[in-house]
């Protein structure tokens, strides 16, 4: 009730320009230049104090990164690499402040780079100019990995990903800032026809109208086609996101901002085989192991597995295909390594369950019971039993 | 002229409901249903005669393909494969029969199956049912390749692809009727924010108004998140649409069918390498190989090629990277068999050029002169010399 009271202010208030998401947007945006100016000048002292300065970073690998259902995602650990400038590492200490200088200037001209375009700026920077791709990535990647610390994400820092994100439809008004002016253009997701709203690489500027009872995450794009032309957001009040695949990073960052700012929940729809039990529900859940620093802007704890279960395919005599030796080994290792898996008992007996089942069954194997079935007789029936589903 | 007289008269006529529009699809629906029910008959009378019916299929291949600059397109050829009734091919007559009879149900319904639902529908066949999906998938292609014959495009006959489109942003509303009501949807995508309109499975039923001058289709969502957010639609007086690799059906059939109703050029922003080229552009404009049944529908003949080109890396002193060895072979292997390249003169000689230069460039590599300035220097400069984009 007070959420749906909220949402209502929310949406009064929003009118030609949103002073107040431009005024925290601003705030944030001089925290960020503060942070690295900050870091900068104690390098830039302590190098006049002829001291050797150094740089620390949090190592980002799945040594590092611990899990509780607590906080609900992959977390960085406490562990650290010290990069002291020296002869030998004057290059790459050079790279990592120039990066962090062209994040200052991105956020102070409020534009944006993608890795790629930060690696081609650097071949403008001389002596500091990166002979690959995958050294600026990393210079990238670890300056994300200091700022998290602080709280920032690397939208914050004005690196956005290079693809952009999925698709969505439904019961959703999206305001948008323009770049320059600060007008608000309002989005109207129930306003696309058959097509839908592609969501920007970058989304931390986005805010949100809606009186949707949840989020519905769909993996293929048959199955969002199928819902988003038979208005399916209509009639089950909802909005709908289609991911393709393993979501993208912008996908991941709006589903988490849309649920937490308007608390809707979210119910994942994905092929029940261990690449979409393990890799695209995982992922979208708790993050990914090598990239932890970023989980907690970027993954959605509060999903919850609406199926294609196991059990489902038992419950709807699904057509099936054999579990392959990948398929297998994707699922011994969720069960074996996985913080995710390891935590969750319904999960390890749900993967057992599919283990000794041996097969798979994609989500359009609904189909098999008519193309509509899946909007007349699934859905509705699952959303019965939100309670039940897979944690 | 004409074309933007045409254009504004084709604006005033969109009202609620697009009548024009909706006659024309009842019109090719009822069409299509005819020509099934017709091929069903024929052999259905045959059956009763006693005779043995058969059905001949266009053959799929690169052998069957021919090329002129003329249509444009990767045309099939004559060649046909007969199935004839007999006790060995009873199951896949029957099915090719069923899968028709989807076809006409779904027409009826105004409902669309992807390969995969069609697949999983025939699960409920009994006898007729297909084990995997590659052979539901070819009997779907014979299909297609049948009744293109005739005109009818796959869309028309209700199957849709699994994925959806690109995205498209700038001056253009797209005119969307409701699958029930018939009631237009009007969807400006001038209004997107920074985020964008995701093209639908099928993009048939649409029409659109737009007063652009040209379309660019581009390559990476960076360069269109770029091109986007700083809306340089709006200064170059153009629509954008992200192709995110090699464009999709539904993105290449949007295209065509914008480029042809609005009388647009169409020009295509890619990297430099023989990828971009010899798959990304070389499919969008003139199809590919062993979908040629799909090209007359489905590729882009009016494409142009704006960059980056191997003159570009010279001109713009881009940075490279070298040309491995699946890059090399995929240039030769163009220039030796690729009807299209063996066609167009400029293009042997600007894949020669690339050759021995032995590098290949990004379009994001323009980021080295400033990451603006593609928008601010390359485009405008490119565009003032369309007449020499490469064909």
């Amino acid at each position: 009730m007070a959420a749906r009271k909220k949402k209502a202010v929310a949406a009064k208030k929003a009118g030609k320009v949103d002073n107040e998401v431009i005024r925290r947007n601003q705030k944030l945006d001089a925290l960020t230049v503060d942070l690295i100016r900050k870091t900068a000048s104690t390098v830039h002292r302590e190098i006049r104090e002829e001291k050797k300065p150094d740089l620390a970073f949090p190592v980002r690998s799945l040594r590092n990164v611990s899990y509780s259902q607590k906080t609900g995602y992959f977390e960085m650990g406490r562990q650290k690499k010290v990069r002291t400038l020296t002869v030998n590492t004057v290059k790459s200490f050079a790279q990592t402040l120039r990066m962090m200088g062209l994040s200052k200037e991105l956020v102070e001209g409020n534009d944006f780079a993608t890795k790629r375009d930060a690696y081609y700026q650097s071949k403008n920077w001389e002596e500091a100019r990166f002979d690959e791709q995958a050294e600026s990535d990393t210079v990238m990647d670890d300056i994300e990995a200091l700022f998290s610390v602080q709280g920032l994400s690397r939208e914050q820092l004005r690196f956005i990903p290079d693809e952009h994100g999925g698709a969505v439809a439904g019961r959703l008004v999206v305001l948008d800032p323009d770049r320059e002016t600060g007008e608000i253009e309002r989005i109207d997701c129930t306003r696309f026809g058959s097509g839908a709203y592609s969501i920007p690489s970058s989304v931390e500027q986005l805010s949100f109208e809606t009186d949707a009872k949840f989020i519905l995450a769909i993996e293929t794009g048959g199955i969002f086609q199928r819902l988003q032309s038979h208005k399916y957001w209509q009639t089950a009040d909802c909005i709908l996101v289609s991911m393709a695949g393993v979501p993208t990073r912008a996908t991941r960052r709006f589903i988490r901002k849309l649920s937490d700012e308007c608390r809707l929940p979210v119910y994942a729809f994905v092929d029940c085989d261990p690449y979409g039990i393990s890799n695209i529900y995982r992922t979208l859940k708790v993050g990914s192991g090598n990239a932890a620093h970023l989980s907690q802007f970027f993954c959605v704890p509060q999903a919850r597995y609406l199926g294609v279960t196991p059990q489902d395919i038992i419950d709807y005599q699904l057509p099936t295909h054999p579990l392959v030796d990948v398929d297998i080994k994707r699922a011994r290792d969720a069960l074996k390594n996985d913080p995710f898996f390891k935590t969750h008992k319904p999960w390890q007996k749900a993967m057992d369950q599919l283990l000794k089942m041996g097969v798979r069954a994609e989500q359009q194997a609904l189909a098999k019971w008519g193309l509509n079935y899946v909007i007349e007789e699934y859905l509705p029936r699952k959303l019965e039993q939100t309670a039940g589903f897979l944690p």
